[in-house]
């Protein structure tokens, strides 16, 4: 059975430009409105991650301040710490996120912890969160094969998952982080963690590396799940750049979509647009196969 | 159920290369042992359409004879005719193909009469392939949507493809000539056609267009179909160009079936060598994710 709604969480503008060439913050504010106006009621609007790491984001504050806001839409920030926590939140996002992996080799190489360390790390910024109220969204990276370890247990993303949910995150993002996945694996896997954390508490976020990442959602969508995270132009990784990160195009995951009757709410042409304003901006070629047919 | 096997039909130096800046017969050759090499066993080696239409394949005769042929390979062509027919069995192929349309609209505009015309047109070609016992191939185009149409009446799709199966044809190959099918509309016009022709006797030609492609064909394996054609390299349209044709990378899809644990027989490496060395030759970006992420 097939879900008659999806609800598209925006990346582009956070995981999306974290991996592009710096942009302007009012480019990254415009970018995040036109989003908005194109029907995504869900954007990741930045990351309070230190700007020695990642330097596109090191404007995020800024950036969240001086978005106009649309009614009914939430904005979101990565925030690894207590600190980014506070942050984001003086900045005004609605909610944040925290980022797990099920890798242990891709956890010491990507934050230089364990995969527990890290979330024991996370616990005073949960503490926080409850506290004020702030949703916190988690992610998983890797789970469906990392770059240091290959494949990765399907128990070991539920556990890792099952953690997060725990916790108190109130959706899990399950990242398919290098883009390896396929059909049967990747259903498999969210069947997998379906069991530990309830499947309407899930989300997919599949890279495009391989090209695999419609046919892998479309492959997960009959198991109920019906959150997909995508970055509008394929924005933070052009697919013919070596080692880019590949996310999926939101314009191609919501023409799949529309195409099969489920409800998104998105204006595929006002976000095709935005997606292409953004490239222009970045100079590089529009990674959504939609946008470059549709305009 | 999934099959256990797909067979891959290449159509890279054909529907590929004609789509494509010319390159030299021996680009072509060189293309052709490459792909057999990497263990593709159908191949479509050339096209006897009036070099006025398509100049790039205005060599095909030359090419096809110039080929060393690896035992198991069949080489095929495009024939429009009876003459188109005589040339390429002069050239030694073991194959042909001929193309009827799903829409009328198509079919005026790209050969200039009917649909009933150009099946007409094609009965003294079908009776001497018998005569001589050669196997004939047939694609429909459009068979999920037109250029000039729009959307195509699935029994119209089936109509076109039971009259070409019932003349002769050995396998009919559905086209989503281009690219905007979607999952669910792709699988129900295969389960319509299979009515009236034999599911084994179909094969799926979806372009990418709109990245449609490997989530349309994941769809329509359940049906049972088990024949994908495919162009190395994505051969026939960047997608990052004005008007490409977006022809499915053999890669990605590849990388696909390997992934669901589905047999092709084909070398991926080998494969993406092949696909690497004509994008050089044509000095334009590989078209498959799988091939950039590979090499």
């Amino acid at each position: 059975m097939l879900p008659n709604k999806v609800s598209i969480f925006e990346v582009g503008a956070r995981d999306g430009l974290q991996n592009e060439v710096p942009v302007s913050s009012n480019a990254k504010v415009q970018l995040i409105e036109n989003l908005a106006d194109a029907g995504i009621n869900r954007i990741e609007a930045g990351s309070f991650v230190s700007p020695k790491w990642v330097p596109q984001m090191a404007d995020s504050s800024e950036v969240i301040k001086s978005i106009t806001r649309k009614q009914g839409v939430k904005y979101s920030a990565l925030t690894p710490n207590l600190k980014g926590f506070e942050l984001a939140l003086d900045a005004g996002v609605d909610e944040v996120a925290i980022f797990g992996a099920a890798s242990q080799s891709f956890s010491q190489k990507n934050i230089n912890c364990s995969i527990e360390e890290s979330i024991e790390r996370f616990i005073p910024l949960m503490e926080k969160a409850k506290s004020l109220n702030i949703p916190v969204r988690g992610y998983v990276s890797c789970v469906l094969g990392c770059p240091y370890e290959g494949d990765i247990d399907v128990a070991e993303v539920a556990r890792v998952s099952a953690i997060l949910y725990n916790m108190g995150c109130y959706e899990i993002s399950l990242g398919d982080t290098i883009g390896v996945g396929t059909p049967v694996k990747a259903r498999r896997m969210v069947e997998t963690v379906a069991k530990q954390v309830p499947v309407d508490k899930l989300a997919l976020h599949f890279h495009d590396t391989y090209g695999q990442a419609l046919a892998n959602i479309l492959a997960c969508l009959e198991t109920g799940v019906s959150v997909i995270d995508a970055s509008v132009a394929g924005l933070g990784g052009c697919p013919y750049a070596k080692g880019a990160s590949g996310n999926l195009a939101t314009e191609d995951v919501v023409y799949m979509l529309n195409g099969m009757g489920i409800e998104t709410g998105i204006d595929l042409t006002k976000l095709a647009k935005a997606g292409h304003a953004i490239s222009q901006v970045l100079g590089r070629a529009n990674g959504s196969k939609v946008a470059n047919a549709l305009l």
